[in-house]
């Protein structure tokens, strides 16, 4: 079994596992807990900011970013292609009472400084203020698209410019700077808050990391507390964590593998596969007779997992359990499979 | 001065004035007031629904809609130029934990059945399910629009399929109704609720009914308590309600009054002025290379007012209060002002 | 029929209903509306307060001052029996994400300071902190009890000095200001904002005032739009309110015939009913053996209407509609329905 | 140091962390973690639920609950000493629009049917009725006192009758179990969902167990999503978790561990100690003239750590990695430090 349905997958590492046997931990609701001290104080340094926080999950780290930066009744400004918009169960409305107001980005998947000037909105005696911009990189639902830090800068300064913060839901933001050749500290040095997952390319077993100003943070660690993501002794998940932080150059490894497995897929009759930035395959099998459904259905058939991604699109993700012959043998089984359909 | 900001400024007429001063009234908390039970059971009439509620604004009814068709966490479908989008202030997240997805409608206003697949949205674990459709007829911020029957009704039945109620801001429902020479009951009879106002081009000094099934307005009715907009004698500004209702067919003038207007407008140089379905005039003064609020201040300069309506775009609304006499004067100045600028 | 169920169902004057058809009007949502804008003025004047902001009820008064006085997680401090705790729907917690810490304040209807100092709780990483101390004056459920200014002031004190703000729900606060022989003006003078009804014992039709700083009616007016009772013309309702303002000296009456209502059904065999402080009269027929309901009935029986208020107490309220010839006759009625049921 | 702060600081077992580091896993949030998926069957089979779901916390599984068991705009009933009142930060309100109706249970801790039939409410106009009863057991703001299974079934039965579900925070459930000799199963039957915890007397690292119906823990699982408490290969501490599932029957040495530290205390001149009847001790220390902080400072000088509970009332509370030697010795080093200060 091939499994390219997310980098979510990843098993953790023997070195993880000893990590969680071996951590030192305490009580982290009382900030005993030592090895999550470390990997908040790493992860800050990493991503250059003055505080981390350790969530469980990359939603939470939005959630709770958007709730902090704004009041209920502003409005949250993110491409309409965004996770925050699409795939985080209509949070934002329900758990900070924040308007969404999306527009289309486009393939770079980052807005233009005139798209935020255009769809920023002052707030006035009946229109729901901007409170807040939400960039996403490496963009997931547009393929894994690694915006250089030239746009990220350009669109927060802008942001700026309007009195606007901006929160870089950065899930996967070491896919970007490895795809890019760009240090994580430059790559968020203009945005004020920044998400990043240790569970997904970094194949930490349980986590992320919500880096941002001290006094954010530390906000952050109330609403946590009340969204229920206080945990005790974390250091046993977050030892694998700071483990995970030693994955970040072997990201390349991903990256290389998925474009093998887009340049297969594209040469088999009736697949439309574009060269990928980062991790994230995206395959049109519209050509093939193939709805995303069909197709996943026929990939399983032969033992290769993805995920249905539109209507005619379906998503591969290569990770650190996916070798090179495994892709090899994935472009190998799905040529075969679609071919004598 | 001519007052063309928006049919919402009309001043009652003696008529409904009389009709204030000799209102049967009663405490409408306790259903006691004799005024307002008339005015429910023939606004609810008027568009052939079960049962309809009086309140205190348009937006009252809008929102009350939202929070009884749906449940937090869900989304609302809606045209991206909606009123309940743009000038609610962010009322459906705050008030209801809904997640707003707005899209494109374009040029006509309403969603096609088409659209309305495309963009509605199961529940999943990840995703928001779409948990009402807002229509909006005529369609203010696309410039009075008067969207035809078949059009809604095509809309309804898609979102209905999908197991998804319909509301419309019918705001100006009656404007769409006589610009379409449509009975309002036929016009409204495949959505589940509607809104309309007693206080824009039927001239009562407050007020709109929210008309829907009998068991939607009962909770209907609890929520505007929530609202604060359970009032007590209210049949003091009901009475002119019921006068009001006298008004719609009188809507052709200010249609006819729209129509004048904006091809006066539209022969000024550099003055671009589509020809209104209703009474809402949208002039483009982008070539007399006046922006909106340059173009107002104009306007404001010769007496004639109007209101600011995009960056180079600016809404007239002609109004019962206005005669076309008032019409012809105002294109007179202010063509003499861009003229003369 | 003695309409005795509550003091909102007072019908307006002939000179109200003379005032309502003459207002001059505009569209207070612009800021238009004379009539309004006097009532506002004269509104702040009356309570010594910067600003005033008419609204369609004392609840959304209430609602909006809580919402604009607080940050969603936070706690509003207020007696177990306070309106906005018991009959407003839940608003606190669902409009504005406000928990409720209610305490039992006593037959004196307001919190010492020590019980504020006790109840009031200071943000922690696990507590919500205050944000607000409501309290009422008269109080409606402890039966129209009037306290003193020397209480209400101690009570902000205490809140002050905690950092806490403190809203009045002064719905009656005149009924307050005239039993205890004090200035409105001075009885306000130690909290931040306050709300007052129109439309009790002032006899309006429609609408009550909130007061407060001139930035905090600023922000409560966006409030109101969005719960959406920004209304046009609004002056038709405001007028009757201007009048109703010149009714405060008469509420003295009410209490009057309050008074002798009370004493004369303390009288009957098996009721007993203290003294009321103003226009509220609370029987308890426990020891004539019936239920509130039982007796609501029996008094309706004989066209006396009463509401229920607990389990053995029915509440009577007089008002402006009610004579002392009716309150005399209302007494010799129930006293012979009771004697011989 | 001996800590007696909370059973929340205990250090994951040798055994534990074994199971940590050889956890089987997969990704959680597609149901593919076996580890998890048993602990789940589990901890169902262990409460006599339908089925279970595996949270960060014993916050997130109350929260969740009560989402999912009301609608926003009711009320919660519960004790005013509750842990989903007092140190959940406003969830109720803020995350659910609900409602807070607490009122005192006393000593014992449990609400009487009486008690639960007066504060509960029915939905009016004006009124928001009761959506949740919420027990808890053993109830840690009054001592760990442990409720008998016969009080919970009365207040279930109860609330029952008037239509409102039962949900128990049993964070340390199984204390009052071990307590009073009942089966787990038997202990909460008549409840509808309970939550319980792996992290406090039981010694897992992370972790909480929501039990209820399927239905309702397929909500659940949605709800868990959006608050940011879906996981990926959290076998890793559901690992442990299994194994905490074993130290049920040795809470019965932290409750004699707890019975000699309050003799023990209770013995020194000034200080006043009830017997506990599970693992928490609460120490009155007004009579040595010490305050709570005075008295946490006073221990901590001598090695011994507690935690402020109210004015003159401080926690101390036995776990696992406290010894009956600890105690003795903590006994020793509190009594020479009050005797000579």
């Amino acid at each position: 079994m091939i499994d390219l349905r997310s980098d979510t997958v990843t098993l953790p590492s023997d070195e993880m596992r000893e990590a969680a046997r071996d951590a030192a931990v305490g009580d982290d609701v009382y900030g005993d807990d030592p090895t999550v001290n470390e990997l908040e104080a790493r992860a800050a340094e990493l991503v250059g900011m003055e505080a981390a926080l350790y969530v469980p999950s990359g939603t939470m780290g939005n959630q709770i970013a958007a709730r902090v930066h704004t009041e209920p009744g502003q409005e949250a400004l993110v491409d309409v292609q965004a996770h925050v918009y699409k795939w985080e169960v209509g949070g934002f409305a329900q758990l900070s009472g924040l308007q969404v107001r999306a527009f289309d980005a486009g393939e770079s998947a980052v807005p233009t400084p005139d798209q935020i000037r255009e769809h920023a909105r002052e707030e006035s005696l009946h229109v729901a203020g901007t409170g807040v911009v939400c960039l996403e990189n490496t963009h997931n639902a547009r393929g894994g698209v690694a915006i250089p830090k030239a746009d990220i800068d350009a669109a927060a300064e802008a942001a700026h410019e309007l009195g606007i913060p901006v929160h870089l839901d950065g899930a996967r933001v070491f896919n970007a700077c490895v795809a890019l050749d760009e240090d994580p500290n430059a790559m968020v040095e203009n945005v004020d808050t920044v998400m990043f997952c240790l569970s997904k390319g970094l194949g930490a077993p349980v986590g992320s990391m919500l880096a941002g100003p001290e006094e954010f943070i530390e906000e952050a660690t109330r609403v946590r507390k009340q969204f229920g993501g206080g945990m005790r002794q974390a250091g046993i998940i977050a030892a694998p964590g700071l483990v995970a932080l030693d994955n970040v150059d072997r990201l390349a490894d991903d990256h290389e593998n998925a474009r093998v497995l887009a340049e297969g897929l594209d040469a088999v009759d009736g697949l439309s596969v574009p060269t990928p930035d980062t991790n994230i395959v995206v395959v049109d099998s519209e050509d093939a007779g193939l709805t995303a459904e069909e197709f996943v259905d026929l990939c399983e058939g032969v033992d290769v997992l993805g995920g249905p991604f539109g209507e005619y699109h379906t998503r591969f993700t290569t990770n650190l359990d996916v070798s090179r012959a495994d892709v090899e043998e994935a472009v190998e089984r799905v040529a075969e499979a679609v071919q004598s359909q």
